[in-house]
C-alpha cells in the first residue's frame, strides 16, 4: 500500500504551540507530513509581515518532529501542481481558511483544523508588548 | 554497550531558533537528549519572567525532533540527583553558563555550547516590540 501523504501550506512566523499542535493533527492523516513554506517575497504579497526570514521560519519547521519535509511556497497558483506531483492524499490547512480550499477536493481530501483557541502570532505578538514594557 | 545520555536545562520562553540549534547541537554527543524544563516557581526564583507557563514552554519542548524525553526543573539541587539517578553521561548547557556547572565534572562531562549569536529570547521580546510598533 503506498503511503498517505499530507501537505499543509503557511508562513509560520515566530513559532507556536498553535503551529505545533496544527502540525501534530495534521501529520494523524497521513504517514508523510510535509510542510510548504510562505518565502519571504509571496507572505509580503499575502500582506503579511513576518518577524523571522524564511530560511529561520523553515529550519523551525524541520525542527518538528511531526513534520517529514519542508519545501517553499512561492505562490497561490502552485497547489494543485504539489499535490499532484507529490502524489497528496489530504490537504490540511487551520479553520480560519474555512472553504478557502475547497476547489481542491477534485484532487484530494481537503481538511480545516480548528486552531488553537486565542492562540496566534498576533495574540504572541500582542502580549510581548505588554511583557517588553512590564520589564 | 549502554547508551549515552545528554541532559540539558532551561526555561526555553518562547522557544527560538536559538534554542532549535543548541538542542540539535546537544543530541549529537549522545543518543537520548533529557530536557529538564524550568518550572514557573524556579523561573521565578531565577529572577526571570516567562511569557508563557509551564506546560506550554514543555510542549513545545516535546515537540523538538532532537528532544527524547522532557521532566521538569525545581531547583538548582536537583542536577546531581537527577546525573546519577538517569545514568548521565553529557551535561549540557549554553556557554552564557560557562564554568558555572563545572563542580559536575565529578559526575559526568560538562559542556558549555556556544549560543547562536544574536539570537535569544530577550532580542525577540525587542524586535517584537519593533514590530508590534510598526504594525
Amino acid at each position: 500500500m503506498s503511503k498517505n501523504i499530507v501537505v499543509t501550506y503557511g508562513s509560520f512566523d515566530l513559532f507556536h504551540i498553535g503551529h505545533l499542535r496544527l502540525l501534530a493533527r495534521a501529520k494523524q492523516y497521513g504517514d508523510t507530513l510535509i510542510v510548504f513554506v510562505s518565502s519571504d517575497e509571496f507572505t509580503q504579497q499575502k500582506g503579511k509581515q513576518c518577524l523571522l526570514p524564511y530560511e529561520q521560519r523553515a529550519e523551525m519547521i524541520s525542527g518538528c518532529r511531526y513534520v517529514d519535509k519542508v519545501f517553499t511556497e512561492h505562490c497561490w497558483e502552485q497547489k494543485i501542481e504539489n499535490i499532484e506531483t507529490l502524489n497528496v492524499s489530504t490537504f490540511v490547512m487551520g479553520d480560519d481558511w474555512q472553504g478557502k480550499f475547497d476547489f481542491l477536493k477534485t484532487y484530494c481530501d481537503v481538511v480545516y483544523l480548528p486552531r488553537t483557541s486565542s492562540i496566534s502570532s498576533t495574540f504572541v505578538k500582542q502580549s510581548m508588548r505588554i511583557i517588553a514594557n512590564i520589564n
